[in-house]
């Protein structure tokens, strides 16, 4: 019986499968045979070992995994937890028992304080797994390894998750829960892995069944006849023969260019984008110079940063965005962790506005890397509500000595209003996450609301024709740096809704790319028109598809 | 000098003005004698004298300002508290010091907890400054108390200030911070006091300074002229000869009806609503049948309070609202407490879709109070986000008998795709507080982002026109029922953008009765336009006012 899902991408995948195995069952609550000093021995011995461990898997990982497997390595050695831990074993509690309580301890703290800090405790919950599964002398659950190719299936994956994850092994992805902008699915587009998300029934399927995952169609068959396994592995084939042909400018088959930019967070990222054939930036995050710091960097450190980014694109454009801090990644300087519901607190341009001088620094340090290289700079704010908000931020900007300064479409005032924000901006540029979030009124980080979040819902396709509408009517450029550009059929549909320019992650490119080579202006209109009709994302997508 | 700010209703008044005090200075790190057992029974003293004042002024307000001050007695005497204090004398701290301390650490851990538990930390810090008032033998912070009436003064108002507000002696209300629809302006409008809140400069005036507040200019005069009181003096007693008119339908000057209801929470509300003038219930919360309780009421619980409120209304029509709960008023067994966003948690329709035996309960309990009585049942769901919620819930109404099912309108895509919404709802009623909120993406509750909460947004008014303009279309009734229906000057607008009925709590029946009573339908729409193509709230109220 065939499963369907949401396909992210185009891409087909054949092979084995895989589970995410069920976490260690809770240890039983019993002592220890009397010797609590040989039992906090052997503990710690598993303790040093799941810290090596994790250690040289962020070696070998390197880049943001690095990050992460590091954090959860200096877990498993914390003086507070290991103390903890000590107690228990002492107050005569086994040591399996003794790491399950004093971890679950420290999870539940995590928790109550909310936000950044409640994440950590899937990461700390996954490190007392370890030590556990280590104390018992069994595999660590979490993501499994395999020394031949497989399609993993889960529930759904954390970033912890995938950090651990050997992608080279990794065919595909098939979760049962998670939508077209989950991790899994951000991983999936950035990797250029075929998935599938959201499969009712996925997590029936038994270790090693043969499956097909055809995230074109967002099926996945178990035991497919050797006619369909030809079939994909043909698509498979010629995926990768599409590949390595020559890279060419975004354009619609009747010639429309379509400019295809990359999402990129850091400078070094730069060539990578290029060498997939991103014909600039389309979204720069500039928060990863602030998060390590207890202050903001100077404008010097800055202006270096920005400058070393702008030189891998001499003469094309880059589309720099003003430090976007709070909401999910709060910063201590310009934030406050009190509030309630952060996604509609003091973040983006409205944080930077409180707090002038760190954006006054910004704006001088990107003039600075403007004026010392060859790229087109373009700089936009977050967060931004309104005109008044606009036209502050574009004065601010000009002021500075910036050529070209817009603001993102994320809160859907700014998307009703579209008329009078382009009356001032040089451009906008949609965040579909944010914009789809505050639409549906649905907090894009939580499960229980997930299907809420999907770009393809009518009404977020209204407000992005809107913008379009406004875009067209002043003949400013309206792009799209959100997930949805990285899907090939939405990125069709948003082009007939009105955007000029598509920004994603670059291992999307070359999939947006050919999409949009097979349709027509006028093919994209109809594909628009026929998704504004529809009541549901799922409709939308279904009579894009038809249309 | 004339201070502004924005006035909340039509109102003006005349008095000496009294400033909030300032809260107690922090009680030094000091220690008591050394006599632990005496300072202890000090202190007890004062936690049974504060605990009793308390209970006493609750007693004499009645309602719900008793329950609040009940629950502020209980905090007086709560045992972990006084054990805590008691730790901390036993220590050696003095009694002040140890009321201080114990009651700070009680209020972070409330904090932390976030939520409900953290508003209740404003409360706690308030018994506390009581005790310690008491302690010192001075007067207590928090709400001033006068044998003659004056002008109340304050940063901004909590809901535990008002509750000990004894408002018989207040004339009216200027604060420095809050807008439109914060605790102040809801008070205000609730109870027909004059007020003007966001007014800079509000705390520099002097106790006893005479004031001339103006509510519906925004402007306060202090030191006013003889012939500046006596023009107050003689708004103030027009007003109160107009109040005594007998209660005519709402209406334009051209005769167009626009139905003026009210918004009830309880339905011993009802008479109340009558004798002011409403002309039925466009809003009725079904909240506080749910709050107290650990489970949900049963069918039968139910259905007598429902009865008990239509049964107030024969022939007229009653708009009763399915239970919302989550966000900030969450109930255990229907919402989850670690949201990080609440707001944009399962709340409203989500969570009772999740647990829809309780829906179903209480649309069976509606059914059997409107078969019980000759009132006109009207039931809408909160918190809808398209056309497919909207379905599930009229088709859930219908199959259970109920006469005329609708939803309410705060989500932004509920707006965005009205016309397909008006397709299934019989009506919408627009909840202008929580549209704002998200179609601004701002925390109504938060102070650092409260500029925000204004329905006279431009953005609001827009998606408020699109919702007009559908329920025309499908000639389909669309309300208003969140607290921009309570504003005069908005209320016009609002009708000029398509509302066919306000409802708003009842004590503002009377001034936008009148307000309406003034312009045609004609005139309405002008200022609707004009407040449409303003670019900021402020703006479109100015605009409104001058079309």
């Amino acid at each position: 019986m065939e499963l369907r899902g949401v396909g992210v991408g185009r891409g087909v995948a054949v092979g084995p499968i895989l589970r995410m195995p069920e976490p260690l069952p809770e240890p039983a609550d019993a002592g220890h045979g009397g010797d609590a000093a040989a039992e906090l021995e052997t503990v710690q011995r598993s303790l040093a070992a799941v810290a090596a461990d994790l250690a040289a898997k962020g070696q070998k990982a390197g880049g943001e995994a690095q990050a992460v497997l590091e954090a959860a390595s200096m877990m498993a050695q914390d003086p507070t937890l290991v103390d903890d831990v000590k107690a228990r074993i002492d107050s005569g509690k086994s040591g399996e028992r003794a790491v399950f309580e004093a971890f679950g301890a420290f999870q539940e703290m995590l928790i109550g304080m909310g936000g950044y800090m409640a994440e950590r405790a899937t990461d700390l919950g996954d490190v007392a797994q370890r030590i556990i599964a280590n104390l018992r002398g069994v595999p660590a659950p979490g993501v499994p390894t395999s020394d031949t190719p497989f399609i993993l299936v889960a529930t759904d994956l954390a970033p912890a998750d995938t950090a651990l994850l050997d992608l080279d092994k990794v065919l595909g992805l098939v979760t049962r829960d998670g939508g077209p902008t989950s991790h899994t699915a951000i991983l999936a587009r950035s990797k250029s892995i075929p998935a599938i998300v959201g499969v009712t029934g996925a997590l029936e399927l038994e270790d090693g069944t043969v499956v097909v995952a055809d995230a074109a169609s967002g099926i996945v068959i178990p035991n497919p006849s050797e006619a369909q396994v030809a079939d994909a592995q043909a698509r498979i084939a010629a995926r990768a023969a599409a590949s390595g042909q020559p890279i060419v400018p975004g354009a619609l088959a009747d010639g429309t260019p379509v400019p295809l930019l990359a999402n990129v967070g850091s400078p070094k990222d730069g060539p990578a984008a290029v060498e997939l054939g991103a014909e600039g930036v389309g979204l720069f995050r500039t928060e990863f110079l602030f998060l390590d710091s207890k202050t903001a960097p100077t404008v010097a450190q800055q202006q270096e940063q920005y400058t070393e980014l702008l030189s891998h694109f001499p003469g094309k454009k880059v589309v720099v965005r003003a430090l976007d801090a709070g909401a999910d990644k709060p910063l201590s300087f310009l934030n406050d962790a009190h509030e309630e519901n952060p996604a509609l607190g003091l973040r983006g341009l409205r944080a930077l506005r409180a707090s002038e001088q760190i954006l006054l620094d910004q704006l001088t340090a990107l003039k600075g890397a403007q004026d010392a290289t060859d790229a087109d700079l373009w700089v936009m704010a977050p967060m931004v509500a309104d005109a008044e908000e606009t036209q502050y931020f574009v004065k601010l900007g000009r002021a500075l000595g910036l050529k070209t300064v817009g603001v993102m479409a994320e809160v859907p005032s700014l998307a009703v209003v579209a008329d009078q924000v382009l009356a001032t901006a040089d451009f906008v540029s949609i965040g579909t996450n944010d914009l789809t979030q505050y639409t549906l009124a649905a907090d894009r980080m939580l499960g229980s609301v997930a299907s809420y979040q999907d770009p393809w819902h009518p009404a977020v396709l209204r407000l992005v024709k809107m913008l379009g509408d406004a875009g067209a009517a002043a003949g400013k450029p309206v792009g799209i740096c959100g997930e949805a550009a990285a899907d090939p059929q939405l990125a069709v549909v948003l082009v007939g809704l009105g955007a000029t320019t598509l920004s994603m992650t670059p291992a999307a490119l070359a999939d947006v790319r050919a999409e949009l080579a097979g349709v027509t202006m006028e093919q994209a209109r109809a594909k628009a028109a026929a998704a504004l009709a529809a009541q549901t994302a799922a409709g939308a997508r279904a009579a894009a598809d038809a249309a």
